[in-house]
C-alpha cells in the first residue's frame, strides 16, 4: 500500500506531501493542507503530538504524560487526505525525491517537510549526558521525574550525614525558559510538596542550584524582566549562579573551572542540536546543524523540500533569527502549507514573516514574567496570564479539563498528583 | 538512623514492626497501627501504593498511571510512627529477627508482616514471558499499553496481507476477572475507539480471544454470571475459547495441543505465583509459593512474622482458601494490626475471618457481573455498580476526581484518554 507514487498511476496524479515529525511545525502544515488536493502521509517515532510547553510539569511529577499528549492519528482523523504513519525516517534521499525509513522501505515525495526539531546537545561533551539528563520526550521527562523522586528517597536512606546532604543538592544548568521552569518547580516540590512526609530528613533543606553561563537568566527577555526572574527565583528558594559557564559535570557536581557546585542530580536544560536528519539532506547547516532555508522555508538546492519549526534557521528582516518558540514552530507550519498550495495553483510562495505575538514563562506558583513589546509586566498576574494562555493552547478538550483538575487541586493542597515513580531498570545510580 | 533497635536504647524499648509491601494489606496494616506504641517501617520497592484493580485500564490507555497510585510517604505522612522506605528486600533472617536488604543493609524487627503479593507465573514455561506479558506492576502495564498500540501501527504499516491480519490477532490467555477486563476492553478500542483513524486497516476487524483452560470465564462466580459474562463478551465482539488449555506460546500464537490460535500479540493473565520473597522465610509453602498460616495469619514456627494478602494460604472454616482480592487483603492487613496491638496488651489474637462481602468484575462498557450471595446480577445495572464501587475505594481525593474525569470524557466519546505509547527502547519486536 506504501508503493512509490510512480507505480500506481492512479495516485500518481495527486501530489504526495511527506512530512516528517508530528510536533508544531509538522501537525500545522497536515492541518493547513486539509483542503488541498495533496495525499499527505505524516511520519513520526511516537504516537502523538506533544504540547511540549509543559513537558517540565511531567517532570516535576504536576501532571502524567497523557495530560499533555494526543495521539497523531486522532488529531487528524477525520482529516481524510493524511496518513500518520508510526515510523523511524533513516535518510533523505533528495535527488530521488524520496526517504527511507529505518525498516529499510523508501517512500516517494512531490514534496517534503522536515520538521524533527531539536534534542538536546552536550557541545561535544558526551560523557555529561549520563550525569546530566535533558528534557526532550515524555520518556525524558518520566526519567527526570524519576531522578528527581528518587534523589529524596535514597537522602532518607543515608546513614552517612554527608552524603545525606549530597542527595539534596540540585543542579540545572541553563538558564533558559526550561531552566527557569525546572528550578522553580523543584524549589516548591522540596518546600512545599514534600513536607511532613519524611522523617530522617528535611527536605525544605535541598538546594536548588541554577547554573547559567551568560550574565543573566531568560536571556531572550527584556533585561529588566530577567532581573525580576532572578528575585522570583530566589525567593522560591533557588540559588541563582550566573556568568558560571560548565566546564565539566560529573558524579559530583558541575565544574566552573576550579570550582566545584556539588549537585548529586543535575539537570540538562542548556543546549540543544537539531535532529540530526537535517545531516543527510547534504546542504550545509549552521553551527547547531540546523537547515539554513529560503525565505519561503524551502532548501535552496532542493525547492520541493521544505524545513520548519526548531530544525530551520530563518534570517528575518532585522537580521535576528526566528527564536525556537511553538508559536514560530506553528507559523512555519502553517506558511509551508500555504507555499505548498500557491505552488499547486502555479503561483510562488510568499516569504515567511515572524508575528511575535510576546513571550511568556513561568518560574513557579504565583512568578512569571511577560513580555508583549510595550506592555512587560512579572509575578502573580504574569503568572495566571501563562496559565491561561497554556490551557487554552492545550490540544483536546479532555487535555484542559484534566490539566485544569490538575493546577486547581495542586493550587489548593500544594501538591501534585504525579508523584510516581515508574521504570528504572535501566537508571542504576 | 536505620540501626537494630538493641543498639539505640530509647528506641529499643518500643517494639519495631516492619511491614514489607505497601498493597492493600500492608498499607491497612500499618493504618491500622496507627495509634499503637510501635514504631513501623513500610519497605517498598517503589514510592507507591497502586490501586490494582483499575491497572487493566491503564494498560488499556483508559487511565495513566498517576491516576490510580499514591505515593505511600504522603497517604502516611501524618501518621508519625511509620516511617516509609523505598527498597528492596533480599532476604527475611527469621530466627534473627532481621531482614536483609538489596544493598547489604540489615533491619532488625519485634514483629514483621510480609505483604509482597504476586507476581505472573507462568507454570515453569519461562519462555512464554518473551510472548505474553503480564500485568502486575505499573511498568507491566505501560509495557503492555504499548503493545497493543503498536500492533494496530504495525498492522497499518505492513504491506502484506496475511502479515497485516497477524497483527490484528490477539489472545488473552486466562478467564479470571483481569483477563475478561482486558478481553472486552480491547474488543471495544478495536471496534469504536480507533474507529476513522486508520488508512488501510479496518480496526474493526481486529480479533480478540480469550482463551481459558476451565470449562467456563470467571470460575469464582457462579455458573449463571459466568454464562452471562460469556455472552456479553461475545456481544462486545471477543471470541471465547473454554476448555482450552494452552500448551505453547511462540511468535505465531498459543498452541492448544495440535492447534494454533494465530496471535501476533499475546497478553498473559493465567497464572500468579506468590512473591519469592516468601522462600526466605525456610518454612512450607504451598504449590503457588504462598505461606500457609495460623488462623492469626502468624507463620508457625516463628509467631512474630505475619503473612497477608496474595502471599498467605488462609484456609477458613468451611475448608476454602480466603480468595486474592483486594478486599480480603485490606482485611487480612486490618487484622494482623489486630492482632499486634493484642499481643503489645498481654492479650492472644483472634482467629482471622474473611467477610466475604460480594464479588464484582467488569467486562466492557455497559457489562459487569455481580455476586452479592443472594443478590446476582449483570449487565448495565452491574456495571454502573462497580464503577461506583471502584471510585469510591480508590483512595485520594483528587485521583478519585481525574478518574471519573476521565471515565465522563471516555462514555461519551468512546475515546480512551491515555493513548500514549510510552518507552519502548527494549521491546524491538
Amino acid at each position: 500500500m506504501f508503493q512509490a507514487p510512480e507505480t500506481t498511476s492512479a495516485r500518481a496524479e495527486i501530489p504526495h506531501v511527506v512530512i516528517v515529525g508530528g510536533g508544531f511545525a509538522g501537525l500545522w502544515a497536515a492541518r493547513g493542507l486539509a483542503r488541498a488536493a495533496v495525499r499527505i502521509t505524516l511520519i513520526d517515532r511516537g504516537n502523538h503530538h506533544l504540547f511540549q510547553p509543559l513537558l517540565y510539569q511531567v517532570a516535576t511529577a504536576g501532571l502524567s504524560a497523557p495530560d499533555i499528549a494526543a495521539p497523531l492519528r486522532h488529531i487528524l482523523r477525520r482529516q481524510r487526505n493524511v496518513e500518520v504513519r508510526m515510523a523511524t525516517v533513516a535518510a533523505i534521499e533528495p535527488g530521488d525525491k524520496r526517504l527511507r525509513l529505518a525498516d529499510g522501505e523508501t517512500l516517494g515525495f512531490d514534496y517534503l517537510l522536515l520538521a524533527t526539531g531539536a534534542t538536546h546537545a552536550y557541545f561535544g561533551n558526551d560523557a555529561w549526558a549520563a550525569h546530566a539528563p535533558g528534557l526532550k520526550t515524555l520518556d525524558d521527562a518520566l526519567f527526570l521525574r524519576r531522578r528527581l523522586l528518587t534523589a529524596f528517597e535514597r537522602a532518607e536512606a543515608e546513614v552517612d550525614p554527608g552524603q545525606r546532604a549530597a542527595w539534596l543538592d540540585f543542579a540545572i544548568v541553563g538558564g533558559g525558559p526550561t531552566g527557569v521552569e525546572l528550578a522553580g518547580t523543584l524549589a516548591e516540590i522540596a518546600r512545599h510538596t514534600l513536607r511532613d512526609e519524611f522523617r530522617h530528613i528535611e527536605p525544605a533543606t535541598a538546594r536548588v542550584r541554577l547554573i547559567e553561563a551568560g550574565p543573566r537568566v531568560l536571556p531572550s527577555f527584556p533585561e529588566r524582566l530577567s532581573e525580576r526572574a532572578r528575585r522570583q527565583l530566589e525567593r522560591l528558594g533557588v540559588e541563582v549562579l550566573t556568568d558560571a559557564p560548565v566546564t565539566g559535570i560529573d558524579a559530583e557536581g558541575c565544574r566552573l573551572g576550579e570550582r566545584l557546585v556539588p549537585a548529586r542530580t543535575v539537570v540538562w536544560a542548556a543546549g540543544v542540536a537539531a535532529s540530526p536528519l537535517a545531516r543527510t539532506l547534504g546542504v550545509p547547516l549552521d553551527r547547531a546543524g540546523r537547515v539554513p532555508v529560503q525565505p519561503d522555508l524551502s532548501v535552496a538546492a532542493h525547492p520541493g523540500i521544505f524545513v520548519a519549526g526548531d530544525l530551520a534557521t530563518v534570517a528575518q528582516e532585522d537580521g535576528r533569527t526566528v527564536p525556537g518558540v511553538a508559536p514560530a514552530a506553528k507559523q512555519m507550519g502553517r506558511h509551508v502549507a500555504l507555499t505548498i498550495r500557491a505552488r499547486l495553483d502555479g503561483r510562488r510562495g510568499k516569504p515567511f514573516r515572524y508575528r511575535d505575538f510576546g513571550n511568556l514563562a513561568t518560574i513557579g506558583r504565583g512568578a512569571a514574567v511577560v513580555d508583549f513589546g510595550r506592555l512587560k509586566f512579572s509575578g502573580m498576574l504574569a503568572w495566571w496570564f501563562w496559565l491561561v494562555a497554556h490551557v487554552f493552547f492545550l490540544i483536546g478538550f479532555r487535555n484542559r479539563l484534566t490539566v485544569l483538575l490538575n493546577w486547581t487541586w495542586a493550587y489548593w493542597t500544594w501538591q501534585r498528583g504525579a508523584r510516581i515513580i515508574l521504570g528504572g531498570g535501566d537508571d542504576k545510580r
